[in-house]
């Protein structure tokens, strides 16, 4: 598969570029052929508890030339989303972590609640938060029963850390969903609102310009078949060649390698799938 | 419908009994009836948070001829169900209240884990919790991640109080199978493992000599329907006459009214459906 229409990259950042704390060097490299070719490459993440600046540090310190205006976090884009859709004095209720709060504050909102509540609640946001308890459940189905808007950064089930899997942001989500008996809107991946802002970002109209490389089928390959741009997917992160090879031909990405490089580099990756 | 084959009759017990801390003197009435066409009657409540003998009293309190042997809370039949499965001396990790501790010991399991964690963990009990927070979501999660089975004592989303509406413990059972990727097997209605139970306790082999009477379609309907049983849906709790005539015919009762005496009552009920 040619690149030459191909004017953005979206990459996951774990799995892909790191790995745990650890650079994965050849997706250094890669990125830097992908920029070479004349790519925007922008990085995004589904992990809500991160701020986008320490981000930007990590990559930097590994050697990626980056920006913070680079760096796509669920938390950044669920502000994002917020900013297109709602004045600035809304009343927000978050089940989350600071990662969340941050973001909307940065993009002006004020009227943040999370350990307490203080109704009229014009939107929950829920994503990871290491602090969930019973209390916040109740204040989250209460605010919705009331008629707030329900917004999940990411539906991701578990969490990796470096100490093992912790439940992840989408066990809060599902608890919050199940007591309120309402969907949220997903910003993060496999749903696509957050993919769609960083097109409209990059005034991209035509998804096939875009390619979204990840690690994991059931986020990021999903998300971009569902954008309906070119997909990558590497060996580096969750998804090992064999439950690849499972996935039907439909679901079949048009790119993959052991690693960034690998997925850019030979002529013959058609074949590995 | 005849009752005359029907030798066990199943009343939920909110909405159909009481309401709220309320008796609904109706069916104080109806229970004498059933009680004088031979008919044994027990009562099942899907709340896993209120002991056996507080119940008893209630309805004692109120005019019914009762035993606490006759009172099946979804927590009392999941330490029935685990004393038919398992070993006294089987680890269990409960996440919930002191309703599902209690009934463990009554029952004579030793190691039993709520507020802390030991691996090794052979069950994970899941029920309401109104204590509930991320650490124990964790423990269970790892300890579904090591093995352990996973029980819920019931799956209602919410759960209703003098004060409103509340999560339910189906909301806390629904984020430890997100975190977990594993599905519990559910002793309370609409599931039928709690039901057998009883019936196996009643010597019952045909489910056409039980009658299941509630006010919720999405648990004792169904629940009855499951089992092969004969139903009864009263309007004096959640369920309105309304959506009962939205239901398909397969899904319909075989009785209905207003309470249980006007269920029982009339010769006229079922073209009331």
């Amino acid at each position: 598969m040619e690149l030459n229409n191909v004017k953005l990259a979206i990459l996951d950042i774990d799995g892909v570029v790191i790995k745990g704390r650890t650079p994965i060097p050849e997706a250094v490299e890669g990125i830097k052929i992908l920029k070479e070719k004349g790519i925007n490459v922008v990085y995004l993440t589904n992990n809500s508890t991160r701020p986008r600046k320490r981000l930007a540090e990590l990559l930097g310190d590994i050697g990626v030339d980056i920006s913070i205006s680079d760096i796509f976090t669920s938390s950044y884009l669920t502000a994002l989303y917020l900013d297109r859709e709602a004045d600035k004095d809304v009343r927000i209720f978050i089940v989350g972590e600071e990662g969340i709060v941050f973001e909307l504050e940065e993009f002006g909102f004020k009227n943040l609640f999370w350990s307490n509540y203080e109704p009229p609640i014009d939107y929950v946001i829920v994503g990871m938060d290491r602090n969930f308890n019973f209390q916040k459940l109740t204040y989250a189905q209460q605010a919705i029963f009331s008629g707030a808007r329900f917004i999940a950064t990411n539906i991701d089930p578990t969490f990796p850390t470096e100490n093992g899997i912790i439940p992840g942001g989408g066990s809060i989500v599902k608890a919050v969903e199940t007591a309120s008996k309402k969907q949220p809107v997903v910003i993060g991946k496999p749903e696509i609102v957050g993919l769609k802002l960083i097109l409209t970002q990059f005034d991209i109209r035509d998804p096939e310009e875009v390619i979204l490389i990840g690690d994991r089928i059931e986020t990021d390959l999903i998300a971009g078949k569902r954008l309906g741009c070119k997909t990558g997917i590497v060996f580096s992160g969750i998804t090992s060649k064999e439950e690849l090879e499972d996935l039907e031909v439909s679901w079949k990405p048009d790119l993959c390698g052991e690693n960034l490089l690998d997925l850019l580099g030979g002529d013959d990756y058609e074949d590995r799938i």
